[in-house]
């Protein structure tokens, strides 16, 4: 496998994209190439300091910008998308979150229209300590100040949507997207069913951390320098963004109300069982129900999202996604990157 | 403390109580009472094999039967109950679970009218293995066989409601009730904010374990033998329940749809984070939005339940809830119960 | 028909029901009797100029009161409650409508829990014209007033729930409730299944008039003189709220989200026409499709309510809940009540 | 005015679009132009009798054909487009309607992702008589035959979305598109805030009548030849379509769950008052409250849509949209179109 071919991206300013779709692509890749690739924070950079606030020095549609998108070949609707992530790391020492007017799960919003005064607008600088692996919180009213693990991740990955659509970088949706889920993390395979020949992933929106939920909208933002591997899985398709782990499957849904989040995630769970595992669906109702672990992803973007992860151990042995994460993890052995 | 007051209860089959509220107290128990108990599984002990379909063996209202409800003296509207778990044993070496008519999170219901038929009803008869901790899944179909950790719980812990209120023993709301959280495990301390004179609390619904949501409306249920520490915080309200346990403080919202439990969650944590660590409500907002877990509760009851759990040495050294729990959980050391 | 029982009940200030259920019955009626009530408005009349703010002169749970319950004589679990509104005519020459903090559509609620403050509490007073058969709104800034019709109806009717649960005068649900339905008028007969023993049905909340949703969570609020006849459908079940007037059959649901209680009534009134019409289910579902009139009733209260109307000239011809409406609307020609 | 341009545009079978932005302009309209246009059926025209299923005869994206788009001279963001419906006749004597796999609001979805199979695939064929203004609607199952009243309308009008996006014709909005709402008939004007140069709007999915929630997803579809007036009002925005007719000024909302929709429109309609009326915002949700209609437009379509009506004549006299309706309603008397 040593002639597996690396390629490096590092996106011009005027490089990113603001969509799924819509974008003409940056670079084709070949199935099998690692990809490292720069990805600027949801901000655009341009929040650095308490006094950035996200209303006056950003502007819609440039929030969120993405790098890609890619070309992959070979890739036709029908197949699947894998995306091996061997190492996401903060590229600063420090990372923005905000409160923005109108945005987040606990506030009146565009779409939970009230008659509110928006809450107050903030900025909070987190210090990134690569060494030690720790965000640093610190409070803007009083002397607290917290260590949390670094734990970094990329909220938004996606594909191409399909039946034409093009959608901002800001909305998750069964083309995977700003679904702002921990779990997609190192060691992680993000599995996306392609909508258009080439399928066209970007990825971006990189948190040193995030809690489940992204409660108030805005995690600890900051850019990535990111290596993954990508792979493509012919005549397999993917309803919904799937991930695996060495130790879980996970399923995700986007949409709202959250439950429909909710259960978009749960039944794929449960077909994935039929799939892979040849589990009936009734039976696979009841295992999941009683296995599942249910961490909340996003409740704040334009659609929430759910995740259901089942541990693999709890299984009989099985071949999910016809091997691609057992294969997908091997890579990062294989030589520096 | 050796002069702790210790109450054995275990209800005739007449004694059990269907509501939360409009029921009498089966006893009194002073602040500080270990209380021993027995619950009986949701179907009332009812389904026993593969042939007991709840539609036929169960009827309305007799589900869900509750052990209580208990008078706590000196208990009154603006205080707090705590009750600390010391132990949650399964009473039987199996236990039930079911799919029920139109009630679980992937089918219609009666909330979530819709034209279609009812999915099969099935009945999975579990063992359980107390020695080994673990529960054995058998497949109806197909020859599948999976062992889960034992991880007991009450799915079912309240007070009488609030503004005269009785309710079915099957809905969660402020007031506690039918939550199903895996969080109520031993070694926690559940907070119940207290409505009526004396609490009037009671519990139920032992689940020998159950993933996060109760996708299908129905765990791995059986009966339980259980302790609990009985104890009360004077003077300081409780508006939705809370846990405790030695590493978290966990906020519970139950409410549909699914967000606006979310939300309830959420905003209870950043207000508990004020009072007990005096943090501002916008820096709380950020700092739970970075570090909250947030996995669900239930996705199928007459309100849903969303959780939302902090890890205490992620904070600054607090007394959360007048340090209740740190005390409450020196009480298994005492002696035998 | 001239021995057509009358009763008259005008309740003392101590007599008013705070919840449907649980409260004893304040009289007993044979089915047939014509009714005459008093009903106290929603804020048990404590709010009677711009200064009497609903959060310093009302205390939960003394909102909504209720006048009843009454007795049904015959009235068992599985029957069908007939209550047919001959009239329903303002008792004051004003009214009074307010906001509530933290309730409301557009506003953050206990339910929708937000992190803003309270929307400001305000009260208006209606000048009621009952010659001219007006409502005059006068706004509090400005010089803006505007007469409006008056259409008044009661916000709630209701039976005693199922279930063995009490439920506070403010929610609505299958036992019908605090449904805040526009239709609730004269000439209009309502029907309530029946959960327990005499039916235990009572009424409330008058409504001047009110939009449809009931936007800011209180309508234009004052006592009435309504006069009804109480009649009974034995062995007909009715499993939620249904109206039928001259013109039209009207179905209900009550539930969160919006789309459940959407869906409620959508799927009553296709049942509905397969009890009372005879057609199939997917017949049923196309005609309503095109056919139905679906105005909101209450977008505020614990359950949301969505309503579903159908006009009977568009349907052959038929005598829908045995043509009990039919037989009571001839009831006022009997002679003065 | 005698010079008012005049435009006629009949799609060729390749000419139709099937998005809102994304796709070029047909045919660039001065302000001021009457525009006759043909649109074809939301099936565009595939299913023509009972044997001819969705599921067989149309495929994705392929579906809600729009004619259109139209680039506006002089739109950019920030006016607003107003297109005033002087005429919406159907082009056929017979219309269609169908239940499809796992669309409508009583059955599962894709979004309501649940364990059911899908409802029977029917179709239904209406009969269309133009003189008598009906619509025959004939039961699949029994002899069951019914005439209803023909109101025609569409079910969707719209422009290119803001933030780069383009949208399925399925979709709707706050650039409007598939908002299913019957009060999109002859006689109203609609105001669509303008996001991108040249507005480009386009309309389809004629309805020749259509029940309010469209409750199974599909209304009585049939081709249209439509007349409207299209105009700009430029410098003032509208963030959410509005429409206005003779009587009543009409405010929409479009989101999950109903209640976000319900509040888009009722928080808009009061925002109306304040602009065209000067009402203080706490008068007018006091005014709202009362005096609303909340008639419901869809609850199938990927986003919902409430609508607000309000009577203009309960108002005090104004120039609501800077008296565009007014001036465009005199269209239709200055000669045949």
């Amino acid at each position: 496998m040593s002639e597996r071919q690396r390629v490096r991206f590092r996106p011009r300013e005027d490089q990113y994209a603001w969509t799924f779709g819509g974008a003409a692509p940056v670079a084709r890749l070949a199935p099998g190439t690692v990809l490292e690739v720069f990805t600027e924070d949801c901000f655009a950079g341009r929040v650095r300091s308490e006094r950035d606030l996200v209303s006056e020095v950003c502007q819609m549609p440039f929030l969120n910008p993405q790098t890609g998108p890619f070309y992959v070949e070979g890739a036709e609707p029908g197949d699947t998308l894998a995306l091996h992530f061997l190492s996401i790391e903060p590229a600063r020492d420090w990372a923005a979150s905000t409160t923005v007017p109108l945005f987040g799960a606990l506030t009146a919003t565009h779409l939970t229209a009230l008659l509110h005064d928006p809450l107050p607008e903030l900025v909070w600088i987190w210090e990134l300590d690569r060494q030690a692996r720790t965000c640093r919180f610190t409070a803007r009213t009083g002397e607290a100040s917290v260590d949390l693990p670094m734990e970094p991740m990329h909220g938004t990955v996606g594909v191409a949507p399909a039946n034409l659509e093009v959608r901002s970088a800001l909305v998750p949706d069964a083309f995977g997207g700003n679904m702002d889920t921990p779990e997609m993390r190192a060691g992680v395979t993000c599995y996306l069913g392609v909508n258009v020949e080439g399928a066209l992933f970007s990825l971006g929106d990189g948190h040193a951390r995030q809690g489940e939920g992204e409660t108030c909208g805005v995690a600890v933002e900051t850019a990535m320098n990111t290596v993954l591997v990508v792979d493509l899985l012919k005549g397999r398709p993917c309803p919904w963004p799937r991930l695996e782990s060495d130790t879980h499957i996970i399923s995700t849904g986007s949409a709202r109300p959250l439950e429909a989040a909710f259960r978009i995630a749960q039944v794929d769970l449960i077909r994935w069982l039929g799939e892979d595992w040849g589990l009936d669906q009734m039976d696979a109702y009841q295992l999941v129900t009683q296995a599942v672990e249910a961490p909340l992803a996003n409740v704040c973007d334009p659609n929430y999202t759910s995740v259901a992860k089942l541990r693999k151990d709890w299984l009989p042995p099985a071949q999910p996604m016809e091997g691609m994460h057992a294969r997908l993890r091997e890579v990062s052995a294989e030589g520096p990157v």
